[in-house]
């Protein structure tokens, strides 16, 4: 199973799911599955939302923390949701208002392992 | 109730909790409630973290995704879940790992029209 069957069965088991991407902490994207198109540019949403990875990551190492391991972030009309597969790469699901939250972390939780085997 | 009554409270009824703060946007802090004390300064970091929300509120809005209203951060000692509830202010709560997350969020839900009527 490639990076994009991944990202796609995610998208398909997870009710509202708008996209899923594989990213490097970096903001350029390694590869995404988008289901159909809405009002809000969701991918370049994802892309911005990187620099919150940076920073969260800034952020806990200087206070002493530890690694990011989660970041969520909701807004009006989007649900966003990433798990840190490597210290390199992250997965993140953007849902609609409304979408299964709880279902897209066991998913991307599950899922993180296979994909870090195959970067 | 004043909103330190207010922070205590959410405290006391969540398990794990180390801290819960209502902080301006702008990264000041109106206020807190600190569990004892751990490892990490969690005061430090929530101040830190307030820079999250700025970015997240950029970007959300340049892609128009609409209003912030929920931001969470997980790292390895760290869980936070922080809730906007006007403008300018959002309230936070910082968990030990294994913490009750579910009801961080949902006591911020319940505490946060409260807050808002006092500020």
């Amino acid at each position: 199973m490639g990076f994009r069957e991944h990202l796609q069965a995610i998208c398909k088991s997870c009710e509202g799911a708008l996209a899923c991407s594989l990213m490097g902490v970096d903001g350029i994207e390694v590869d995404s599955h988008v289901e159909g198109s809405g009002e809000v540019d969701v991918k370049a949403l994802l892309v911005e939302y990187s620099g919150l990875f940076r920073n969260a990551r800034e952020a806990a190492e200087t206070h002493g923390a530890g690694g990011i391991a989660e970041l969520f972030v909701e807004t009006e009309k989007v649900l966003t949701v990433a798990r840190l597969i490597s210290p390199e790469y992250y997965m993140v699901v953007a849902l609609a208002p409304g979408g299964n939250l709880g279902k897209a972390r066991y998913l991307l939780r599950v899922t993180a392992p296979r994909l870090r085997s195959e970067l």
